[in-house]
């Protein structure tokens, strides 16, 4: 079996490009026409029982479900099911989020299995509901099945202006490379609490429009590289600069360097990712610290011209790495992100 | 665990009216503003391995996971892959359908177990394409994620104008009931083979407006039972006019009574079952002989005013059986009809 983003390229290549809409599959959520002069965005992301979340104390037969290398602590503790509810909802929002859009209704798709404790489905639907209240989204329908693990899928649609929308694919050499937050060690709970950007990315896309955005799902490396490859562009990272969250301290008992390492490859931090105008630094700068004076914006590098050579995915060939200014080596990871399949 | 319907019944009490849309949870789809003068139709449907369909010959382990009375057929033999996509599209094009509206565009979420043949995912997508290019419907995403068995999610979207939505509510007193093709049985291969009646609902919604309309998913005394409680109302039906099909006739072994039974709780016909009014009886009569002169129309009751005693969601309590008019005795139904969980 392929790798998770080989076997969606091989899915992708089979659907005709008109049959994809107007930006092709590969953004965070699509773009269609309407509702008026708006655009329509349109998204979906799926939770597994055993693979992004556990309900019982890691019985054998689940171990066997999770990938190699999938940190242990995630499977050791079963989360509230109000946490695992309100995170279905939250990676979609966060998909709508990095589009520049406003999140506007979902359908919950639900595989239930056959034992399953009624109570845990209720608590997991309050948390569904309760997140979806707070950032004002209709809940307009579902399906349930029968199924042998719990799993949950959300089609996520919203609204965004045609000139707010922002996609992977417009970074120019000389923009500025910036991201919310602190990140790295999501793994202890923030990949279940983590808010989603979407007010910030509202600010962003209707005040200061980013050449290109992404949520933080894949880890900063990876996603980096996402909008690399869509922009065609190198960049410069300044590893000086990248907010080190403590849970990735933590996770990396103390030790700096590997902190490092895991606020670059960790996945699911959910924070926002963007590209921006070098002209604009300076303001967005003063704005945001007026607008989120408790969210940190971290300016850890620029885009740059593609090197000649990296025609591929891997994002590392397409990063030089610097410390304030000086070449550095890259870091050595061990892996280039995390991956969800 | 509660069945099927009072589950979604429990989940739905969850959410504030106010966050279920314009018509609220409950229809084929939800209706939601835009774009522009249109409304915009939202639905989702999952399909589950081992209980919508098997891979491979009925291992011990899937059986545990097929609902009680479950028909044994049905796990027997496993289909091809690119039936089971072209399924998952079919079954949301038939929501669609059902409420008036034209198909837009649809995301795809997979479920995939770690050691899962490539090749059937691949055959399976074909399916899901062909049909989604032979309904000129994008497909504009999705996600995929590892499972213990296949999945799949998909939700759609499509457009209808305001005026020629077809709800489950509007049936009134002295409506004619009607529904299309021939039913039971599908079980043999149709629920897997049938064509989604698009452009007839269209043909309908636009010419003729039905005063309510359902695709027959869960048989035609259950699919009834929600557009009578949906409208408050009651019906007679005319057990002469039931079209029953062959593949009933066949898993009658030739009795045509027990056939009958099939036609009337068999599930997953997906065929238009729909209410109008009886001045429009003729015309349309003549219109869909020339519009789809190959496909059966048959009126099989009227709708009445609802009974005092039954505010039950049990169809039956709703219905009047007759044969030609005459009262008859109800027929013994075994099952309300077909349970997807």
């Amino acid at each position: 079996m392929k790798s998770e983003f080989e076997l969606i390229k091989l899915l992708r290549k089979k659907i005709p490009r008109k049959m994809q809409g107007k930006l092709g599959i590969g953004d965070d959520a699509a773009v269609l026409p309407g509702p008026g002069a708006e655009r329509l965005l349109f998204t979906t992301d799926i939770l597994v029982e055993g693979v992004d979340f556990i309900r019982r104390k890691t019985p054998a037969a689940h171990v066997g479900a999770v990938p190699a290398g999938y940190p242990a602590v995630r499977r050791m503790v079963p989360p509230r099911p109000e946490l695992v509810g309100r995170k279905a909802v939250a990676v979609n929002l966060s998909d709508i989020a990095a589009m520049g859009g406003t999140p506007y209704a979902f359908v919950v798709s639900l595989g239930i299995p056959r034992n399953m404790n009624q109570k845990w489905i209720l608590k997991f639907y309050d948390g569904v509901i309760a997140l979806a209240r707070q950032f004002g989204v209709l809940c307009v329908g579902g399906d349930i099945s029968r199924a042998r693990e719990f799993f949950v899928s959300i089609a996520m649609i919203g609204r965004a202006r045609p000139q707010e929308i922002v996609t992977r694919r417009g970074a120019r050499a000389g923009d500025w490379i910036a991201v919310t937050g602190k990140l790295g060690g999501s793994i202890f709970e923030r990949h279940l609490t983590f808010e989603p950007r979407v007010k910030e990315a509202r600010f962003l896309a209707r005040r200061f429009h980013p050449t290109s955005m992404i949520d933080l799902s894949d880890g900063l490396v990876q996603d980096l590289g996402h909008i690399l490859q869509e922009s065609s562009a190198g960049a410069k990272l300044n590893l000086n600069k990248i907010p080190v969250s403590r849970d990735a301290l933590k996770l990396a008992h103390g030790n700096s360097e590997a902190a490092l390492r895991h606020a670059l490859t960790d996945g699911e931090d959910f924070e926002l990712l963007f590209t921006i105008s070098g002209a604009k630094k300076k303001s967005l700068d003063r704005a945001w610290k007026r607008q989120f004076p408790r969210l940190k914006l971290s300016w850890v590098g620029k885009i740059a011209a593609a090197k000649q050579s990296s025609q591929t995915a891997v994002a590392d060939d397409r990063i030089l790495w610097t410390r304030d200014g000086k070449p550095a080596a890259a870091p050595r990871l061990a892996k280039k992100g995390f991956s969800h399949f």
